[in-house]
């Protein structure tokens, strides 16, 4: 069985996504955000670089959100393009891109002090941060409009429960700038984003991380049972 | 044959010493940086997030560096655990680390007058940014001294050659910081980058884009037989 360590409304919401919706065997262990775990050595022998989710398997512990994901689709051959499979290239293409680009200027945007330098200018950083990330769901909206299986309103991917999460979060934080973001100005992805918050993979992850009903396309902030999210 | 878009010392470097590694056909196609070519509509019809390289293959264009190494690796079976073998997760992990914390904080690092924001303080989000790759080159330190088989100086593999290049570009840019990475400090990468340079995929590369012998421990700025740099 996977041990998923999770916090409620951080990346490891995505790897719940994919297990719940793969219909997998897991059991979470919170890492208490309010303590600052994800930084003690417990949690850094599972992850040295500190940040959540890990997941334990029979490989060992595995973090990094996109590798897990792929992972697991890989070894339940669910939710992604096969290797050696034709849409396999564009797929891992994408993938990486959320991950490496969206995903990276996620975490630079949503904690703009901690990146911009001591004594810089958070707000033109943030700024800057906000105007790439908007360029790229351009490029996600054009990828989605054209309904690939596996960016497809029809049924999730790995990649759509992926994309759909980092929506989510765009529309909530960072906290002074929420609602920043006007998510029918990205029809595909609005599309994409409420066929998925529709899902009973959806709804599980909703209940057990206290995200309310529309997680995706007007999401609030979390009231989780246990744990916070920042 | 594959038809890989480059510039000499780009991205593409890493792409074109996996293609020299598999000992499979390409032909290359010079991206002018020089007119800024990469953001003109021909490229962007290759790569539209406007990076190089891009890679033209039977499954349509490629882009996104940590995507065309991993599917370089599955299509010919080399280079990289395969799907379902024991090591795969844990390489997955370090690929992904990699290409969205490694790679992305060097574009960063490389060009802050571009992310830090309209005037912001540059020096100081350049000196946050190096601060954590220092930090994240000590987690591919502790990773590479154990020595898993794909990041060894035994035999290549796709992170491997992409890590090495990373470390050449640590010692060249950004230009006004040049020399401030000491690779001595981190003595099992430097194994690595050591071993991997006195290969012929590296001779190859190294004679396709001017970039001198000791290309990965104590390297020089690129003198392409054409395009350039940066």
């Amino acid at each position: 069985m996977y041990v998923l360590h999770y916090a409620p409304d951080n990346a490891s919401l995505i790897v719940r996504l994919a297990l719940e919706d793969m219909r997998l065997p897991y059991r979470t262990v919170l890492v208490d955000r309010a303590r600052r775990e994800q930084d003690g050595a417990a949690y850094r022998r599972l992850n040295p670089a500190g940040l959540i989710p890990a997941l334990e398997t029979p490989a060992g512990p595995l973090s990094e959100t996109g590798a897990i994901l792929l992972w697991l689709a890989e070894e339940h051959g669910a939710l992604a393009p096969a290797p050696g499979s034709p849409e396999r290239g564009q797929f891992l293409r994408w993938l990486f891109f959320t991950a490496n680009t969206l995903h990276a200027d996620i975490r630079l945007f949503f904690y703009p002090d901690r990146h911009a330098g001591t004594g810089a200018d958070v707000g033109a950083f943030a700024d800057t941060t906000q105007a790439r990330i908007l360029r790229h769901l351009g490029l996600m909206e054009d990828l989605a409009a054209g309904r690939p299986d596996w960016l497809s309103p029809d049924a999730p991917s790995v990649l759509s429960w992926y994309v759909v999460t980092l929506i989510r979060w765009l529309a909530l934080y960072p906290t002074g700038r929420a609602g920043w973001l006007d998510l029918t100005a990205f029809p595909a992805l609005h599309t994409l984003a409420a066929a998925h918050e529709g899902r009973p993979a959806a709804r599980k992850a909703a209940l057990a991380e206290g995200l309310g009903d529309t997680i995706f396309t007007n999401p609030s902030y979390a009231r989780p049972p246990e744990g916070s999210a920042t």
